[in-house]
């Protein structure tokens, strides 16, 4: 931590907009120069040549396994799928209850009961190798938790989780109860290691300022879900393959987007707060989606590059590129994930980067909590006379 | 918002401490002059002549309520209390599975379920009707969700609420199944609202971080609730009581205290971060405590004088009184709480301000997103050879 106490209030940017909280070895994003990082690593390197596992072990260890660590990495993640059988025999009320919130309330609700079955414990009441373990127990477990409540809004049987498959191939499996293609398994894996971490948004301060209290690592969780879940922070991955629907043929992509445009509609799937460059995952996922091809793929391509040229002439000067929505939803379409298990998917990576940022959180000691001012009238105004109890 | 946008990143003191990240006027605290305020009002005036729906209703509306308002908000969150039934069929499977993690566990936990079941949606789209009915009904909910939580981890059923009565006497009512004496629901209804905010807390803090995501009312709440069972925040009530018990009897004060102060212990009850007098919420709970009286009463009077006299010869000049902690537990004793009901019973009433601050970041549009500095390794390193997927 780089900086002394201080006592005097201190003026804040709306939203602590660029005030630095923490310090962190778990990565960065440089929007200028369209890059992103965990730890010493290219995330969109690490996306295209490794595996999920590989990058899991990365953001919780600072190095990438040896192959040794890696298979028992593997094995120790494997063994942690399946779900304790409290929250399993409870996993359908609340499939029932959640749905009216959206796929997010659910999982919220499943994850905070996981960490309370596993007994998780006070970050600061217990040791590193204990935070790891819970940490490891919760990443493992958030896929099946996802697939099963999904299963169970659909009226179907969760799919038990298989210990010879790697992570990606058996969240996919896990959604079907189908081996899924190698190419699906790898597309998805490159999607999931690009969404592990992204700066320090708003999910993963949320993880960190629960994190400085000390609570367990399920209260941390939880509350990430719950800012993620927020319109402002996770969005809605799949409004841009919803905009591929309604535009629907490439001889009505120039009228709609004009039209839109014209209505003072957002583009969505183009623009991003950060990058002022193309979003390099939106790259990423173009080749990923690309190997695998199709109709679906070629059509994204023609309208991301009508998008951008239209953007251009009538927003000039804007630098409007494809974000990481447009082809995440692209290849998640494609690996045959239906658009309620979007966002969901989202989380089932991103929780192994909250994690990541919890377990260094808590090697500080240091709770967070800044200060409000006080506007209102002043105090103490007298009491009004008590209307009868 | 008092500040303009700014770009440069800008080192903030650690933790944040000090940094002012929003305008509200909800309250403060003033620890110098040992005085804290709700609204306009002295909360500790408040807990003294006012009932808790009163407070409840300055918290949400800014102003006290007429005769007339309160009786239409007695009987509007009196038909809140009651579970929906998909919450009250589920709370057996989470008062089993939340038993290792503790009563926040179990209570963040069926607070999610409750947000889900209740189909609450994000509070940027709805409207501030809509987001001040799923406020009252989470606030409602607590108790009943606390109480039924406590009982069914007893072996006992819950005990359905009674809109006939207030929501101090009912909370004490659904505990026991009893009809509370009067002094004590007067008691601990001064508890209650005293603890209903309390300045810029880490919990209050994590449920604006999530509401300015515009996630929903309960994913605000069950991070608040998260961060609340972190021993750096809401630490455990129950400790200064188990320190009476441990004293045991007057003539033992003495060696008692001045053990533990040579042994480097803290004194638990004592001393406060943010008051340099007396914590003006004990000064308040022993004036209650005594009007009740007792044994325990008097033996904490006496602890108290004792401690404060030592503290004083052993730890010139730290000014160590008693915090909230003692006479709270004190009063929550004298009213049939058991002991891992005293953090529960805090949340009941602080929801209330949770609630309060959430409504009001509502009405902000700014997502609070800080910044981290990223100081590992500089990056892209060389990806090494993969191990074989």
């Amino acid at each position: 931590m780089p900086i002394a106490e201080v006592n005097a209030p201190i003026d804040a940017p709306r939203g602590l907009a660029g005030v630095i909280v923490t310090e962190t070895q778990l990565g960065d994003v440089r929007g200028a120069e369209g890059f992103y990082h965990y730890c010493q690593y290219s995330a969109v390197e690490l996306a295209a040549a490794r595996s999920f596992e590989d990058v899991w072990y990365l953001m919780f260890h600072g190095e990438l396994p040896s192959a040794t660590q890696l298979a028992a990495f593997r094995a120790e993640t494997a063994a942690l799928r399946a779900l304790p059988a409290a929250v399993r025999d409870a996993l359908p009320a609340l499939a029932h209850a959640g749905a009216l919130s959206g796929p997010l309330a659910g999982l919220r609700t499943a994850l905070s009961l996981l960490g309370a079955a596993a007994g998780f414990r006070p970050l600061y009441d217990i040791d590193a190798d204990r935070r790891r373990a819970d940490a490891l127990a919760a990443c493992a477990a958030v896929p099946t938790l996802i697939t099963a409540l999904h299963r169970l809004g659909q009226g179907l049987q969760p799919v038990e989780p298989r210990a010879d498959l790697g992570h990606a191939a058996n969240y996919l499996y896990m959604l079907t109860g189908e081996e899924p293609e190698p190419d699906r398994v790898r597309a998805i894996e490159a999607y999931l290691i690009s969404t592990i971490d992204h700066g320090f948004n708003a999910s993963t301060f949320t993880a960190r300022v629960i994190a400085s209290t000390g609570a367990d690592l399920a209260a941390c969780l939880v509350g990430a879900v719950g800012a993620l879940s927020g319109p402002l922070h996770g969005g809605a991955p799949s409004r841009a393959l919803d905009m591929l629907d309604a535009i629907g043929t490439p001889d009505r992509i120039d009228s709609w987007i004009r039209d839109s445009v014209l209505r003072g509609d957002r583009i969505m799937g183009f623009g991003h707060s950060v990058y002022r460059t193309e979003d390099p995952r939106s790259r990423m996922l173009r080749g990923v989606a690309e190997q695998i091809g199709g109709p679906l793929v070629e059509f994204a391509v023609q309208v991301e590059a009508r998008v951008e040229a239209l953007l251009a002439e009538l927003k000039p000067g804007r630098e409007l590129h494809t974000n990481v929505e447009l082809y995440a939803g692209v290849v998640m379409e494609l690996c045959g994930l239906p658009r309620e298990m979007f966002t969901p998917t989202f989380c089932a990576a991103r929780v192994v980067g909250w994690s990541a940022n919890i377990l260094e959180q808590a090697e500080d000691s240091k709770i967070i909590r800044p200060a409000a001012r006080y506007v209102g009238p002043p105090p103490p105004q007298p009491l009004p006379a008590a209307a009868p109890r």
